[in-house]
């Protein structure tokens, strides 16, 4: 019996090279997952058509800024991948935020928000950038003047959030942009894959996610959003240099104050990874190739051989999606009691 | 004779109060014009799809700045009237530009473009932002370095511009948003009013716009975009002081030099002007009836009554129009080659 049983092991053990689509998409199976096939929901903060409409015009709103010169979109650029191209976003006064800018895209199915994890979901996010001095640089109740200067968000607000004795709201800000940011789902050919069309993917692709299993990217990099759960320490074989990993920024550890989180960061979620260049929380690598090089040796201790990069960064493209049509919303206008735009950098 | 032809001739003198709707529509018609059914042609720069296609993407690409910040959409953004609703812009490292953004809707259809009428279209305004330091702070050779970059943009270009020896070119790209603006014509109940439509526009709108003729405001706001074409000084009668007209800036005295145009500006068309506050080239005044009122005192001499204020404001609101539905479009992803953003301001 042993022989025999030994040859039906075979391609679970060695799957790199023999299995088949079948066996392979079984095996990926067991550590990815396809996109839902519908808008996910988000517990305790239903969809609706007032709410969507409303999370829509605030995402584009630059009145939420100081300024008036950044909204939302201004660094989770919809027409680039999500994000903004840049090593570390710029915002209010010209000054750098401290992390690369992650993707909109499909982030509501992360684990959690922010390269560190720090906001549960994202209408615990969407609280951050608002009021961060970097970015923003806004406060709670100057958003809730802005916004209650112009009658119609009032409205929008009132049919958003029927139930709630106080409507306008930045908590309901959050929530609504929340609800927007939930349909930005971006179907890959990976998923298409994944849910059973072999010729979805390239000979390259599959051979690229059969290495990113076998070499182990995937025991980070797993899921519905391949990362975007989990923390993991930046360097867990080998530290990159500090132009990688600048030596001020321990991640994790601002969180939690653990010593075992300095340097932890949040597995990056991988869809649309090609379109979001530079990488890495410091944005320093503009090249995909150059960062899965990077990857391999400071979380797995490997060398790729240069067409195991080329085959792993052809699946990386299977992961670029198709983005949902989105239209322009048309917001209101200011009314003679909305707060004026502030440019002035606040101590 | 003589008191049948003066009954005959009151209603043309003293239409105020005397005109119906029938002979204020006829008394209009020779002052302004109803915007096009369709968009507009431009002389020498055909619209084909391709071309619309492209000049949308490059209207919305940041990466047309040299850091990666701003786009033609930034100042002149489609969801708040097409401008940024600020005194004047902000740019390239923080800098302030010299005058406030006019919007782009309807656009095509003035004159001549920017406060000083310094570009006779569109496409020769375009290049202007894009290579000022003060605002998007880029060269031509750097944008086609950026757009050459991408394997997509140079087929879109290919495709928009089949017969041109070098398809991918400044001009080009000017060329293709030209044709993308032309598009964002915003129909409004005037529209519907100067074609026939009695009921589009209220009682209070009607009488403003009486007042508008009567009192002399049509005389520069004129044509199709109420305005938009026509040099002017600001401050015909009486000029305002150094807060709204501020002395450094002598207005289309730049462009020809002559002595007469000091001060002199382009009558500023009056579409959406309920959307684009702030007001005037200085962007110093926030309140439409304020703009309104100083118009008045400082190009006729006049001190409005508050009830014409309100009736003339409520003509202005018949000017805000419909938006075309724009959606969003989809840029393609930098590559190994393209550019990295610069956001160092340079000398």
């Amino acid at each position: 019996m042993k022989p025999i049983l030994l040859s039906l092991l075979v391609p679970a053990l060695f799957s790199g090279t023999a299995a088949s689509a079948e066996t392979l998409r079984d095996l990926a199976l067991e550590t990815f997952r396809a996109l839902p096939s519908t808008v996910p929901a988000i517990a305790g903060n239903p969809s609706t058509p007032a709410k969507l409409d409303l999370g829509k015009a605030l995402f584009f709103d630059p009145r939420l800024s100081a300024s008036g010169v950044f909204s939302c979109y201004s660094c989770h650029n919809l027409t680039t991948g999500g994000d903004d191209n840049m090593e570390t976003s710029v915002g209010h006064g010209w000054q750098k935020g401290p992390r690369n800018a992650p993707t909109v895209l499909n982030a509501v199915l992360n684990e959690a928000q922010f390269w560190d994890g720090r906001a549960d979901d994202l209408a615990a996010q969407a609280k951050g950038p608002v009021q961060a001095g970097v970015e923003m640089a806004n406060t709670p109740d100057n958003v809730i003047a802005t916004l209650g200067s112009m009658p119609q968000y009032v409205t929008w607000f009132d049919a958003a959030f029927p139930d709630d004795a106080e409507p306008l709201s930045f908590d309901n800000m959050a929530k609504a942009i929340e609800v927007f940011e939930a349909t930005l789902i971006t179907p890959a050919p990976f998923d298409a894959w994944l849910n059973g069309d072999d010729a979805a993917m390239t000979a390259d692709q599959l051979a690229g996610l059969q290495l990113f299993m076998d070499k182990g990217c995937a025991s980070c990099h797993s899921g519905v959003n391949v990362g975007g759960h989990g923390y993991y320490p930046f360097g867990l074989i080998e530290k990159p240099g500090a132009e990688i990993l600048p030596p001020d920024d321990k991640g994790r550890f601002a969180v939690t104050a653990t010593v075992d989180d300095e340097y932890v960061f949040r597995a990056a979620p991988l869809r649309n990874i090609a379109l979001t260049a530079p990488y890495f929380h410091s944005g320093k690598v503009w090249d995909l190739r150059v960062a899965v090089e990077i990857m391999a040796e400071s979380q797995l201790g490997e060398a790729l051989h240069p067409e195991e990069t080329t085959q792993i960064v052809a699946f990386l493209d299977s992961l670029t999606g198709t983005m949902p049509q989105v239209v322009l919303p048309v917001l209101p206008a200011e009314t003679a009691t909305t707060p004026h735009p502030v440019t002035a950098i606040l101590p």
